[in-house]
């Protein structure tokens, strides 16, 4: 009997211990990150030296380089380039267009999307037809459709909580509208830009054409744009108003390009991984602060935070910047393909590419109830006096998707910062390192840290 | 047997139709603040057509004027200004000031402490003694301050996770610091802006002056002024450099203002009241957007929101804009006296002074663990999807703490938006509407009139 009640009092006294370890370990990451973090100046460098690096552009390869040095510095234990080919889309000379309403021409700012082709030299002028959904635009038809400019201005969605969820419901227009207008016969498609924000700054984004469907020029304009045009049209009624546009964006050959790579190596299991990442391509209109700079200098910083304070992982650690998330997805497909050929084993894959803001906890992908009461039990309390305790289910990222398909065991988990500003900023000439936080930013780092350390130490199963 | 069964599925069904009506109200409340908020609206009034207003200015008068209008036009029950004698300090002509290196004068940005006084016309020079905290100054002694600048350079401690209570540390030095330095013969005092972030901007904010002690001239310096002036002092040694400023700040005599008030009066018990406020005072460096035009602007929004909802208040429920919250309280203490001299019952009050930024949650003045316990059973899983759930033991605020004196019985709450950028601009010329997020703001009136409704329909016993 008594050894029995010394055995539950030694197993108590573990437990506790070990939370108490935790905690202490946690406090130490968060001091470091606050105090002596390093990721803002990292961006700083990467926004404002580097600046726009699209794949293919000479950005993009100035970034690689860069980022790789930067690795090396920390002294990882294996800093490496994975080689990996990506889309090279070029915008071309800066957009024009108008509303034409008689012989007035009203500017507006468009952004060609990205993968769209150009227009003619001469511009495309057209009759243009106000859908709100693609529903709508199937409903209207050939008849309707044919020979105009379609243009898309399905509002993002306020009620929201979280304005991720009103960007995917928004985006569907971005992504398959344009592909889905060509169908009826239309000759170019303008594009709401898909943020909660009322401004003139368009909001450019891939999107997807259709196979076997004829391409049109796609463009997206900013919200102000975008409600002073569908005023005209309601006040002025077709065939009144036309809309014109010209763009010079193309295609070019695939370029050679990398995921930049680094590792701290398992002492318990160094063929077991815990990935994190962001993507180190942006969009060409700014400097991808938020997008994805931010998420990119996390991921280090957490590698060098972990490194600082002397912990020795069970398992392998890695940051990745991952290449091409925004136009094709390429450094994530990659990443995922070569984890399966060299049968690496995945613990978990934590991605970052919601912005650099106050973090509030991290969705894990396709989790049951049950897990997400077992992470609760175990994780919760550890991360509730840093406010970033809200351990849901959700999505992981798009960087670290394809590993689902190839390691199937994995836990695919996304960083979740607060979220209300990221979609004001997303892909415009507006997403710049000024609008960045340094506090905020360390705060990720240091979350996201503390998130790798207990699933280093305690798994998640 | 079967009656005792059927009492208890009643009062479960009760439970669930009682949890499941205060959900769909709730969720009307968010969709009414994110689809028609008129916060930011009303906020960019008066931050750009009213713009400063610190007690006994012009622009305060102004702002008491407007927002008795603007809550007219919302009619409500009853509107109505409660006179309050405010302190009258102004700043004059800009602050100069400069580092004497030998020949060389280094210029550097400085803000006058409110309610200092003036430096002489033709300024201040003198050697300068840094610290770090006031204990420091007190070991230092007479002998080494007499006749000197005592320059404040305690830095914001950036570990806390919420920076208010960063704030609360490094404050000591702004608020009692001057007044300590004067004690040992001290000629002026400056003190580093209390602020997480590095920068150019002089943060001012009160000094008191301790009765009996001479008054000496106060000012702020901005963070990046005092690193260099600290690195100075470090590597030239005292007495090589000298500091001169000079301020043209004076107290006038005090001047009759106003609370304004807003009410909907209670259907059951119109004499039980439960107040939100913030303060329409500001320093006079900026516009004061978030330090408290975004209080103030949450406070009325909270109540127009109730009434276009079309929710009938069992409790009377009223906005209270405080006036001279920065540098005297005085509308907050006359507001409590009123109270208990029309011996009216208070059941809470809220208040809304730490920035338009996300919601985390709000705090309750000295509340006890079985408080807390309590109103989390009975509140968080309604205010969870809004991640606004943090409900915890922590301070009210500034304008409704004499409340507590008058009306023993009440409880005070704390609305607590996310922490990390208000320091950054708080009491600087960068508090300014820009800096104010649309969707956060509204967020923050959402889960103010959420949390004013459970109480009105639920107690907080």
């Amino acid at each position: 009997m008594m050894k029995r009640y010394l055995l539950l009092a030694a197993l108590f006294f573990s437990a506790t211990a070990s939370q108490a370890q935790d905690s202490l370990f946690i406090r130490k990451i968060y001091d470091e990150a606050l105090v002596n973090g390093q990721a803002y100046d990292n961006l700083r460098y990467l926004c404002k030296n580097i600046g726009q690096r699209l794949s293919g552009s000479a950005g993009a390869e100035k970034a690689v380089t860069w980022s790789k040095k930067l690795m090396d510095g920390y002294g990882f234990d294996k800093v490496y380039l994975q080689e990996v080919m990506v889309p090279h889309w070029v915008r071309g000379a800066k957009e024009q267009a108008y509303i034409i309403d008689g012989n007035k021409k009203i500017a507006v700012p468009i952004a060609a999307l990205g993968s769209s082709i150009a227009t003619p030299a001469s511009g495309i002028t057209a009759n243009i037809v106000e859908v709100k959904s693609i529903k709508e635009l199937e409903t209207l038809g050939e008849s309707v459709i044919k020979g105009k400019i379609v243009f898309f201005n399905g509002a993002f969605d306020q009620r929201f909580i979280e304005t991720g969820a009103g960007y995917g419901a928004a985006g569907v227009q971005r992504f398959a509208g344009p592909s889905a207008a060509a169908k009826y016969g239309a000759v170019g498609a303008i594009v709401r830009s898909i943020t909660p924000a009322l401004d003139d700054y368009p909001h450019t984004g891939g999107t997807v054409y259709v196979d076997g469907v004829t391409k049109i020029p796609a463009a997206a304009i900013s919200t102000l744009a975008a409600n002073k045009l569908s005023n005209m049209l309601r006040l002025r009624k077709l065939p009144l108003i036309k809309f014109y546009f010209k763009q010079n964006c193309q295609t070019l050959p695939d370029v050679k390009s990398y995921n930049v790579i680094g590792e701290i190596k398992g002492s318990e299991n160094p063929n077991k991984f815990i990935t994190v990442g962001g993507h180190l391509d942006s969009w060409d209109l700014a400097e991808g602060a938020h997008d994805d700079g931010t998420g990119v200098m996390q991921s280090v910083e957490v590698l060098r935070i972990l490194k600082t304070t002397g912990y020795k992982p069970k398992n392998s650690i890695r940051a990745v910047f991952f290449m091409n998330e925004e136009n094709g997805h390429k450094g994530g497909i990659k990443y995922a393909e070569q984890a399966a050929a060299d049968k690496e084993e995945h613990i978990a894959a934590i991605e970052t590419d919601e912005g650099g803001f106050t973090p509030r906890g991290f969705s894990f992908e396709g989790a049951s109830p049950a897990f997400i009461k077992q992470v609760n039990a175990k994780f919760k309390n550890l991360l509730e006096p840093y406010e970033a305790d809200r351990l849901v289910e959700g999505g992981g990222g798009t960087d670290i998707g394809p590993l689902k398909e190839t390691v199937p065991s994995i836990k695919l988990i996304g960083f979740r910062p607060d979220s209300q500003r990221y979609f004001d900023i997303h892909h415009t000439a507006n997403d710049v390192f000024e609008n960045v936080n340094k506090r905020e930013l360390h705060l990720g780092a240091a979350a996201i840290a503390s998130m790798v350390y207990l699933i280093d130490q305690h798994g998640l199963n």
